[in-house]
């Protein structure tokens, strides 16, 4: 099968190391193909960051759609555009936030999120509560540890980031750690191998979703909500949508 | 003072039309600067649209802050990209559904909503949790008036409204009406005459509200979530954000 | 238009000080009627305080309608007897703290509660409850200032208020701050220079509220929850009700 | 031991009714003292009744105090002013709903609550979230059977009670039925014959609840939300309660 | 009336001391019978444990039947098998847990439960959420004391109790406490004096349930869910239950 | 990997039958071994039988461990005694409705649940809430097939499962279909192609979520809720689990 594997930063590096972290996972019969859209902020941190994002990651599930891949994947941890992605695919769009809290619950009574920037706390609670898993999160904290630092980290960064882990254990009664950002991806083993406890990266979960879902034969409903947009005129520098 | 109302939907029809319903409601001293982005789809009926015409209405909020004006309202009922704009603004951001519930919940016990495509009924049931109005609310009813005809309304599309806020009033007892589009701006007097309720218009309640924190002299709180997005390169379609 | 603004503590140095921020906020049209009733506890710290002051302000509502008036305001911040005086009256009723939670949540993401006794929490917790804004709010905190202190603030107690107010915003994320007091109404605009941060009171948040309902011919909705009382026989020091 | 047994209406023939209900389910060793207020209006059945009836009957828990009463019950399907009254009085006060939410559902999944008029319905919700039973309850129903009709019930007025007991266990599954007025309170056994599932009365559940908390020798916490009101001058119609 | 007194931990010491403080109250007419399980763990402290001890306490549901008892109580805090027991029962069936939170909510505004081992927490909390007491709850403490170290208490554990109660009350707000294991039972006196508020014990607080129940002639309703199970074959260890 | 695949019912015909449902969707490289345990009823279709059956199954979870399994499947869609299962493995254990769920809120806005005994109604609106997916399930409908049935389907019951889907499509707004019992396995296929929306078996959902969490390498981590039991004596039928 074929993963459309979108990074909605317009950062390459980040692109490049989720397309290793989904390749170290992945069945030796699925194909990843990573990209980034080509408009939009190099990281999201916050809301506007995240609307210029989300329209222009419509872009690419356009795209993958057009190269006949079997599934999406949205690896940035608010889950942008979702909804719409689902409208315009058929077939199934996964976000990463979502992939991570659904096998976090399968492993753990409670589950911890550390996440990067403090701003980014709201939208981590819209998350869990979309989809359901309030009750099921012992906190999220942030690191403040900016997107974009992730591409290359420090150690310092690294400890900064194992000790919020520790905290979300010794503090919060996390039993769990699903890791906030699509750009902590390769760090989950090591984190794991620390902490002693199941780590979440949404990227390589997403993966696994997206091959479970390709081999049940599942995809996005067309029934309802996710049914194709209406036809109308579409203005300006989105005209390449009109059909 | 000066209001940036903006129309989400790129018709100039219901952009003319809410200006009409703005200015009726308006103190003298206050201007309403109408206008909708110059990108998008012509209306908003599903979460493709609203994707969509969220990155472009951010160009009009900065445009409004380029001229000066004291607040902005967003004119679409799903209320798209209103944190974001509160991020980039330095004035208040009002939507037209957040308005809505708020002074409809000042007159009744129970409101009911009357909108358009059944597709949007959950973009409704978002936008009661967000505000936390699901508990004053009797119910969501979808028309199904495509957004574009409520620019001509024919009497039998206007008696198909009617008849569902009367189905709102009787069935699921509410006891005020919330219009669910701001094309349907011009009929809040007329239905409510016909129907014997409060109707509450979005639009001109929003643009009470606006005038009500100018006076006020309250602006958004730029401490927390809301502080300005943190300055980085933006690519493609939207580099005109870099600064 | 005239707007009954009604202190529900029969104490003048109260009634006085919110007819001058009424004032201050009114457009030159309105006429500001303000007093308190003839029955009842001189402060309202407790659910035995408010059983009694609910039942004394009706009076008041009652008297305002014979009057004339187009508005009716609850000026204490347990909004009590709320429903009871939208059931006698025609014309709209406005408690201080829902008008408050109203503005406070168009200008912050999460706002914070500082109020006077650790007596009434529970009442602000319900006040929360009632209207749908607990998710909004990131806490609720008490000073201990006895609400009949308020009438001569000293610089002692003026500190102690706005040292609550830091607390809320540095410890509970709060980014703008309802005063859960009429009599702290004075206090609003020099503790938002000192905080920099907005500082909703609810008394002319509540005359705002009122001058956008008038203006939009808005008024509660006699067809439910808020008909009018049925007609029985009512005994003792209330026969004044009997019609 | 001695319980005062308040029938908040000032209607003699439902205080008469509920003294004789309550003295057939009390312990020999049990005396039942039932009056009801001298003020305030015959029925509950809005917001405006319940708010004069509660500082109405609070001279009654005074009363039973000073006489000295063991336990207190508010006989009236609202629970009025029961903080109030827990603030003045030492001994417990036990409400009629809450305590026949309480034993419903002790033997049953899921009760339906039968009351009176339509317009009691938020009240019947409220006490349902107030004491944590919403999700317990199948739904409440409303005969519109006023409650002053219920003194001398016609055979064709309990079948149309006996009827809506019977929609709230086919259509929406009760099992077991809460009677949602103090007047219905000799009724619980001849409905429970005819429907076949449990028939709880609030006020014979309230005699035995105020007997156990009687015994286990529990009363009402001083030590937070119900301590004795502050003192402070009360004025006009409430002046006797200045101490 | 006899009462079926199941403590369905198998530790006779337990049993024991549940049977006296359920004499100690219990009207002189009421017979109790305490007993336990010949079948489970001698103390449950977890899910495995209460999964096991939940099947083998059926036995004495039934047991109890076939002695003709009146009703059954279950005493241990975690309420196990409490819907299972309904089904096979026509005598109604009380948890302790359930049993405590209904009487604490009547002499407080808000309770704490001081509980045995943190492993149990998320029972507790669960406990809570069922029977809809959350929100009256000012939290849940545990004391990390083995349950079985309750049958000989020493000085220091007893203190280690008293502590947490105290942090209850004082740091989370608690009004009231509720032991959350049956083998506080015996303690709860001297707590309440110690502590200066209302110490709820379930056993005690189920005793005065069961009789309440009884005097009024309800029973768990045999019309919906708590129906007699549906015979079918039954294999192995439990082919005792073919009928 | 090896799958432990339990079938809680001690029905031969439906462990046959997952085994089969089980093996069609699992990779070359994964073992399933079904089995069904030694006691307790042959379906499970209220509280008491699943209080048996949950008792029962522990064994079997043991029993696998011992064989070295890689993950054990709770199939039957109570997902019974999964927290003592995730306590005494070492290996994760995933319930069928848990499963499912996640699948289904992955491919559609709101899934529908069609599931057997209205008996079972209450235990399927526990699951949901308890895996936090109640705002995602349009509806849970009950055929009244009895377990047993399903395993030699007649046509007409067939018809009568694929009428409820399709009202649940119609009257609910279902996208998607949850199948609500392992022994509707194998219908899953069939009945997608006849309503033309996804429709989701847990037996299959398990399986791959089984095999995500071994190549992901995650297991139930052991650090607080579901530690290892504490060792204590155990007696009577259940003495083998002593150690």
């Amino acid at each position: 099968m074929k993963i459309n594997l979108i990074n909605p930063n317009t950062c390459q590096g980040m692109t490049d190391k989720i397309a290793i972290s989904a390749n170290s996972i992945a069945l030796p019969t699925t194909q990843i193909i990573a990209s980034s859209p080509q408009h939009g902020p190099e990281s999201i941190e916050c809301a506007f960051d995240e609307t210029l994002a989300a329209a222009a990651l419509l872009d690419v599930i356009r795209s993958g759609e057009e190269q006949g891949v079997d599934a999406h994947i949205i690896a940035c941890f608010g889950d942008p555009a979702l909804d719409a992605a689902r409208e315009i695919a058929t077939k199934p769009v996964i976000g990463i936030a979502g992939a991570a809290f659904q096998l976090a619950s399968l492993v753990s009574y409670r589950f911890g999120v550390v996440t990067t920037m403090t701003r980014t706390l709201p939208a981590s609670a819209h998350l869990l509560q979309r989809y359901g898993y309030e009750h099921l999160c012992s906190g999220v904290r942030a690191t403040d540890i900016p997107v974009l630092e992730l591409e290359s980290l420090s150690m310092q960064t690294y400890q900064l980031l194992a000790d919020e882990c520790r905290k979300a254990i010794k503090e919060d009664g996390a039993e769990a750690i699903v890791l906030g950002c699509a750009g902590m991806s390769d760090l989950a083993n090591e984190l794991s191998d620390e902490l002693n406890v199941p780590v979440i990266d949404g990227v390589t979960a997403a993966v696994k979703l997206a091959e479970s879902l390709h081999q049940l034969k599942l995809t996005t409903s067309k029934s309802g909500q996710y049914a194709a947009p209406l036809v109308k005129p579409i203005h300006g520098m989105f005209n390449h949508w009109n059909r």
